[in-house]
């Protein structure tokens, strides 16, 4: 594609027909300086008129790499000016306020640049906020979804437009982008969206996608685009359905929250996931954690007719009572909470980062094959023989009763006494991470020791690395 | 797992928590010798006292490899005897009805099996017919389906129940279940359900798979086991919603059903997307070669408002006429057809096999890197350079206009031009498959000759290698 016009065209196209942009809409655009949202400016300058929007551009300086962070921001500013176009730039330690306030910096990152200029569109009347994503961004999330175990949400991928955000590019490839700005002659900086480009996410389209090009579908990112198409307008009727029907039975009383069962049987399974997704939702504030196991407990519960509860992720705590399914907190300190027959579990995502909240940490697993330096180990730290574990990991708090082999000593023994061997104080102990396997075998109690029965042997071929950030 | 009775007791556990036999069904099973049907007849007989259900066996032929093939059917029978099952065995070429019937071998073996089987049913009054098909199957064909560019009902997989059929063994794996055999000591015979694992599924099994198991998800196969059932409520619950609505608008008089477009304009797309393909099935028999994209230019129809057609695979004729959406079969033999400005295009699959019906031909597609012989070339195939064709190939007939660069000419000429030196007679020029690349231009005249613009060049990368079956 030698004519950038016919580029020009497409995306004119595709935003006529998903209606992204409706008349005498103020756009801000999001500006890294890399090629995707570059090719942003560019497209939509061009188009303004046709599309009878106007523009302005915005740039969170992440101060991460010293001089180059200040550079981007100087492209920014020169790009605007070119262009003519208002310019928002603002610089942040994004490292410092994530780790103040306990998120990856990946995650920190992007809340800081989506509050960022939601702030710069609120103060200045942008009605709708442009993003660069673009074809192979949606195939690499598609992908990583589907291999972290996602249900239909997941699988739509990045949608073309959700809540002040569009994503005009979304169809164009990124060879298509990269043509296109040598077709115009247009600079960009080197791709500092790199920055929330994690490991997994790399790996994806350096190996995998490739592989899978190479050797089984040559127009797979083609149809991995459509099947997220698909996949979306799925997920909004059914999404819609739900929450009509969350809304007719669901009532709040303070951080309590009620559904009744009775009417929650009868309901198609689709629906009731749905359901009991947005009432932890709502008790627990985020589905961070949440998995399909969690939600099958609760529909154990369901059906399982008699009273009883079952505590998931961030102490979402729900109880059968008197025929209601009741959301609430669990509060850890209350008088009788060692004596509830309760527990918090949440599945560990190999490979991936899982937050525990309990113990707020969070943890980060990988696989490899190499040796390890045994002499290094802290610890936050742990290495042990994946095969010798089965096939999922889950964290909890301690429970009275609980087993432990420790690693080195004879044979198992009761957590409790080992606790009062090691000095640690009764209070303290609720907040220590324990870690099963898939058969309920504790291998690690997290910050202490590992577990005799995983530890790596010479036979080792798979060594899980695991690793906690407080 | 050296005890089998675990294994056992867990298809048990599903069995009753999907409610996959209710009381007193009397069950058939499909028994192939190979280890998957073989451990379903242990586990069942072992398990039918509890499940209050009557068992008996069925065995078809295939007789595709000889003697090998009658010991498979022995052995089904000695099976049979030791559990005191009834037996029904029938042999079938099975090989020569699917060609006479115009069918691929797996396609014809399924359906010679599927029809078998509900024969024997009937006659026999069994209530149910249970599949050994296991969570790798299911895997793999999630992945196909992925690979294939599939919505949410190719992602659901294979159902646990459908219709007459149920699949006790979905979430045990095949080590599992090989584990458990091992542990009865049962013998088995060598898997002759590799009759319909194509070339795709074992490069999926022995490749990708193991790929994305050792370098990104060591769960992935118990993830997609998980996403398959979320999936299927999920498509479930659409397509109920779907066909209630479908069932409310649809009249059909003869070979021709009517949607009020008006009505079908204002409902979601993802109910519009399943009432189309109802729509589209209903004419057409089945929805073999029906793509996104044809339903998105229904849909285009629909948007347009204006009076239009177009043609999807089998000749299935949708038009907008009056303010109703109608679907029919395109008479070839109208004499206006001519005139029309009608196509009728079907995307090819690469790689894979893809029914092109005005010429009655099965399209075969690989790709590969080592080098052609060129003097073995037949008329039915063709080797290009798959670079040169960019992201698809559609097939269609002739229509009058088509230009062609036939190979080695000095540039291109009229089609219909072409086809009169040839001396092919104007009546069978419609049947010729014509296929064409992205932008249209005609890059191979099946049975013919292809295009000078895709031929394989020294620095080809990947050739792709197609072949007609009539």
């Amino acid at each position: 594609m030698n004519d950038p016009s016919t580029f020009e065209r497409f995306v004119l196209e595709n935003c006529q027909r998903d209606n992204l942009f409706p008349k005498d809409s103020k756009v801000l655009l999001a500006l890294s300086g890399g090629p995707d949202s570059t090719a942003l400016v560019h497209v939509l300058s061009g188009l303004s008129a046709k599309l009878n929007i106007s523009l302005g551009v915005a740039h969170l300086n992440h101060q991460m790499r010293g001089e180059e962070s200040n550079k981007d921001a100087e492209f920014v500013q020169i790009l605007a000016d070119e262009f003519h176009l208002p310019c928002h730039v603002k610089a942040m330690d994004v490292k410092d306020w994530a780790e103040r306030e306990g998120y990856s910096f990946q995650e920190g990152a992007r809340k800081c640049r989506q509050q960022f200029f939601s702030e710069i569109a609120r103060e200045h009347h942008y009605t709708l906020i442009a993003l660069g994503h673009h074809q192979d961004d949606q195939a690499e999330t598609v992908i990583m979804n589907i291999l972290r175990g996602s249900g239909l949400q997941g699988l739509g991928g990045i949608l073309g437009k959700s809540g002040l955000f569009v994503r005009p590019l979304l169809n164009c490839s990124r060879q298509e982008i990269l043509d296109y700005l040598g077709a115009r002659k247009a600079t960009f900086r080197e791709d500092s969206s790199n920055l929330d480009t994690s490991y997994l996410r790399n790996k994806v389209r350096l190996e995998l996608i490739p592989h899978i090009k190479s050797d089984f579908a040559p127009r797979f990112k083609e149809q991995l685009g459509k099947m997220a198409q698909l996949l979306q307008w799925d997920e909004s009727f059914l999404s819609e359905e739900a929450q009509k029907f969350f809304q007719g039975l669901s009532s709040r009383k303070g951080s309590i929250l009620t559904l009744p069962a009775g009417k929650l049987k009868s309901v198609h399974p689709a629906i009731l996931n749905r359901v009991l997704r947005f009432a932890i939702q709502e008790i627990k504030g985020d589905l961070r954690s949440v998995e399909f196991d969690h939600v099958q407990q609760v529909c154990q519960l369901l059906s399982d007719n008699s009273v009883g509860a079952c505590v998931l992720p961030g102490d979402t705590r729900i109880s059968l009572d008197k025929g209601d399914l009741v959301f609430s907190k669990l509060n850890r300190n209350a008088p009788d909470f060692q004596d509830e027959n309760l527990y918090s579990s949440v599945l560990l995502q190999i490979p991936g980062e899982t937050w525990f909240e309990p113990g707020k940490v969070t943890f980060r697993a990988k696989i490899q094959s190499q040796k390890i330096e045994f002499n290094r180990v802290k610890p936050n730290q742990a290495f042990l023989d994946l095969d010798s574990i089965g096939n999922k990991i889950e964290m909890r708090c301690y429970l009275p009763g609980d087993k432990f082999w420790p690693l080195g000593a004879g044979g198992r023994k009761k957590l409790k006494e080992w606790f009062i061997d090691r000095k640690i104080p009764k209070e303290a102990r609720p907040q220590i991470p324990v870690l099963t396997d898939g058969s309920g075998n504790i291998i690690w109690v997290y910050g202490h020791q590992i577990s005799e029965t995983v530890k790596i042997q010479p036979e080792t071929k798979r060594v899980l690395c695991l690793e906690g950030f407080e």
